[in-house]
């Protein structure tokens, strides 16, 4: 199963040393305007040489769009540019390819052979018998490019609405204080060892009575589009697990009308509540693992089922979560788009009707 | 949407006051035998009147099987008779009703103008424009009996290839010391209030290779099961959000083959790589926030937009979280049998070929 | 897989001789006006007594709602009373059930090990290893009760845009004047026999630009729901087989504006083009196979894997293309308002808002 | 909608005149083996330039496979090599591209305000509100490039248990002998008009068992399938419409067993009872207008609403028919590997196991 979403699916493929990673976004209403150049901001917060923290291997993530836009010029639409800013959809699916121009496959050579510890490889294996061993293949966190750049498509109609998405770490190796992560991030790349944290977003300006009430809850599709990023452990929303220390009176979010608008007392329920948005703010948390490649010898198996020791000699990342927070930001654009295009929102676009002189 | 699952779908549908409840499973393979008492035996456990503890409404909770099974008798399979313990299934769907029998709706003419806080009803009525405010309605936990009785049947398949799923509260209110947990609860029953709890669920004997390694992930569905149930608000596996204070040689499962047998030298984890499962025990965990209907007096408002004070007069649970465990045991063995009939797992069953005399 | 459709699904369950056959409909937006009235009168087209010329069977086909619609009163919404015709969905499923009141399951005894010919016995058993042998089980006709419920419900969002559907035979054991149908259906009854036909489907009313174009085309999803009748053996739509002997220039439906109005100077497309509806008539035909189960005698085996000859002893129906006609209706309204769901249309529908008064 | 199928899944993109076109396929098991050669062949059905009788267009078809397969070496499997026609399924999403290379927009300036009679233009511009016009965007033929290439893989592991698909034109314009296709065809295309066609499809070698009982029936799936190609206006297997003339016991496929062989007398119902395979020859037709691109002239509208004569001085197929057989297998091909996979069916398939030595 390679596609998330309901009524806007997307369907990711590629392997991190194949031709290309990629993916089709299948659902997104026609006529809704698309910055490219908003894409591009995203695929750039991802991408590892991003911040000097992250890893160093050189990835321009330049994404192809194949199908499914067309450009709006002066005179309405016209065939796709990339050049153009502005682009539109036409209701087809998007279509879309990443090259990966650096992928040294050889440097992985060392890495056929070794299951390494708490990655897919081994229970890859053993699912499916057949392994891309180059650099985690298909459970490369590389996936998770294509899944930015359809978040990046999807944010847009919610902005057009007036929702904004907005993640950051809360805490890494359990420092809350965000001016001291890079230097516990630096100390652990320098013992090479990885360190992990918690990412929280928060999404204003969402509409109430968006999400279903049974399957299909808001909270139920957002944790499962978490729980879909590689290295994330838990998710919970609100005042989330802490609330099991609350009585019910405490934890309640009381109800007023004022001036005509409904407006609650606090917002424990993290703006949903019986699987359905309440127009509040959104607000759920992601905890993402230490990275498990790290610099450090462990002691693990090859695929001759010979006990090694495995010791990483090329670049990792001392902290995923910081390359998750753009990540977490595109799933809770996707899973908020669906849920939107489920519950009747329409979202503001062009229309070239006949008659309209639009073509 | 009120269906979970891909291979193995249950369909839920009922209002907590209308005629009836019920399901229907889609999926399940021929020929699987399954004990109605194993079935009664589940449903008794999330019963309200099961523990002194919980609400006092009487739910008998029979259950009706209108279809896909049949019995096993001694000549073979014969018509359905809900007093032979041994049915067997068609490949058919199983459709099963129960019946809302005490449902005093006479009780709840009082709800019928109020939003009460923390509960569905405000978002509801914004999503749709149309409530059944008769006990939650669609919204009651009342609709989790469904499940159960689906959960129910869906491990005993799982049973037969050496899986248990074992669910229990780990913590209440914060305490984690199982022998306080009844009297906390007693408290704040008297208090006219609630309290939150924590349930960890542990499955031993799931085979590696389940699970898909990019959409699909093991935890991704366990988490999206458990999010589904009302009142959870966070969902975390293996060491889940504690994993965020260790550092990535700290968290490592290391491997080793011992005798030809591969086995890990922790399950910081949880049983899960790369969205596939190892081998080893399952863990998470589902954090459940106090009962939202308490007896204390709640400043909320009622349909024709007026402030006004809400005062629960009727039965609630102290502990939402005591009858969730059996809810989390039927959604993880629900998740977990999908998971294995996706990744191709075969069941034991009962084969009435052409000529074996069966039929 | 027992559900039909996408974002409006309908599941079905029920052998023809176990307790129940039934449904759940998910999907139908909230606050829509359903009359029982127009479901008895669409449920009574299809059940066996309806027509002399059908088979003996009583079942009177009460249908019992369980879930998802409330009662329109004089004050608003009410709870759900069978006995007031003017019903008002819920936005949650709509669950009921049939109970197989005559079910005589005795008279199947002799079917028990037999496999009878141009039925779903033998294959049935070599998909499944098991198969309740009573009246052809999951298999029987009977399951298409439970459709024509739910196309009697979806008819009635459709009817109240304007759109209509008519389906009647067209010809019977290749007779095209309608006169003489009955005559010739009593001719192959008191032969112990039984004759196929064909039915066509009108569709007027369905707005322009309803259907996908590549897959979700109009016509596929017409063609999958028509298929799904047990007996049918083929579909075509607009000019269908016969198309194929014209010319492109013949066959070509030209456009031209009138005042405005777009017309098209001829319908060979059947009201779609390119997967989308046009806003012209639909016109589809479905061909049923002569009934199967006849009084002559028959070779074939049993479940022994014995050469026999079977001589059905039982009532049959001469001409299954008859009972047929309401539930192509009712799987047409089904794709169709599925169809109309996916392209965003919206029915008129009651809305109590918080303050209408409404609750 | 963009995706065809259940356990295996075809996801298409792509306009007529944009980038590329392309494909994802979800759900291959992995380890299969795959011909490169054997995709070749089956493109090149579906070129327009395979036959002298169809339109000019070159479109070399060249595939580039992106994702999900590899190469199978003298070692074991290596990274996937588009010179190495033996490849292997990863068992993850196989993403593929086919470049617009001969797309020529400016001869298609003409149509960017024309609706071309029996077209999807106007429909799918009251659908979308937009239109790529060049060349039918989405809607045009070529999209069905990205489904030869699906079903020239699908029919590998069918083939490699033993079932064979074969298509063929039975009649052109009513014509039913192929020696005078041709000149039919040819005679068409010289009055710059177009001739319609049957195509039917016969597959050996399915085993019994595949399709389920109610919804998903095999003919269900396979019309789906055939009516979802451009063109199709009709669908029937076995006898299909002309069993209607038939009686029940002349149509019946009685059954016998002959040394403990199970054998059918006849095959009206063509290989399918109930929906399920019975072992024997799947056969069903597919009927294809002519055409509707013609260079005769046709009164149609353009894009402001005026009445207008439009004459298409560019190529076009004189009978798409004949493209469209390739294009039918492909659809079968995918529908019945589909089925399979939903009932269990296994196909030998490599297995690098570890301790293998594979890798």
């Amino acid at each position: 199963m390679n596609t998330f979403g309901s009524i806007l699916r997307l369907t990711t493929f590629g392997e991190s040393h194949g031709a290309a990673i990629g993916g089709v976004i299948d659902g997104l209403p026609a006529g809704i305007e698309i910055s490219l150049g908003k894409i591009a901001d995203q695929t750039a917060r991802r991408r590892p040489g991003y911040s000097t923290l992250a890893s160093s291997r050189r990835e321009p993530d330049e994404v192809e769009f194949l199908s499914g836009l067309m450009s709006l010029g002066a005179d309405g639409i016209e065939p796709f540019s990339p050049g153009n800013d502005r682009a539109v959809t036409l209701g087809t699916p998007i279509g879309y390819i990443i090259r990966n121009n650096d992928a040294r496959s050889a440097d992985y050579e060392a890495l056929r052979e070794v299951y390494r510890p708490s990655h897919a490889d081994l229970a890859w294996q053993q699912r499916y018998g057949i392994r891309d061993w180059r650099g985690g293949g298909r459970s490369s966190g590389r996936e998770t490019a294509a899944r930015v750049v359809a978040g990046a498509i999807a944010r847009q109609p919610l902005e057009s609405i007036g929702a904004a998405i907005r993640c950051k770490l809360v805490s890494v190796a359990a420092e809350t204080d965000p001016t001291r992560f890079a230097a516990i991030i630096a100390e652990a790349a320098r013992d090479k060892d990885s360190v992990g944290g918690i990412a929280e977003c928060r999404v204003s300006g969402l509409p109430a009575g968006i999400g279903d009430p049974v399957f299909g809850k808001l909270q139920q599709n957002l944790a499962s589009a978490i729980l879909s990023i590689g290295g994330v452990k838990g998710f919970d929303y609100g005042d989330g697990f802490a609330i099991t220390s609350l009585r019910g009176s405490e934890a309640a979010d009381t109800i007023r009308v004022d001036n005509g608008a409904i407006r609650y007392g606090s917002n424990h329920s993290g703006g949903i509540q019986g699987g359905i948005s309440t127009g509040g703010e959104i607000v759920f948390r992601a905890a993402f693992k230490p990275t498990p490649t790290i610099g450090k010898p462990l002691e693990t198996i090859n695929s001759s089922l010979e006990n090694i020791v495995f010791e990483n000699a090329g670049r990792h990342d001392p902290c995923i979560a910081l390359r998750g927070v753009p990540v977490v930001e595109a799933m809770a654009a996707l899973t908020l788009l669906d849920a939107c295009l489920s519950a009747g929102v329409r979202f503001p676009s062009h229309n070239f009707q006949p008659g309209s002189g639009g073509i």
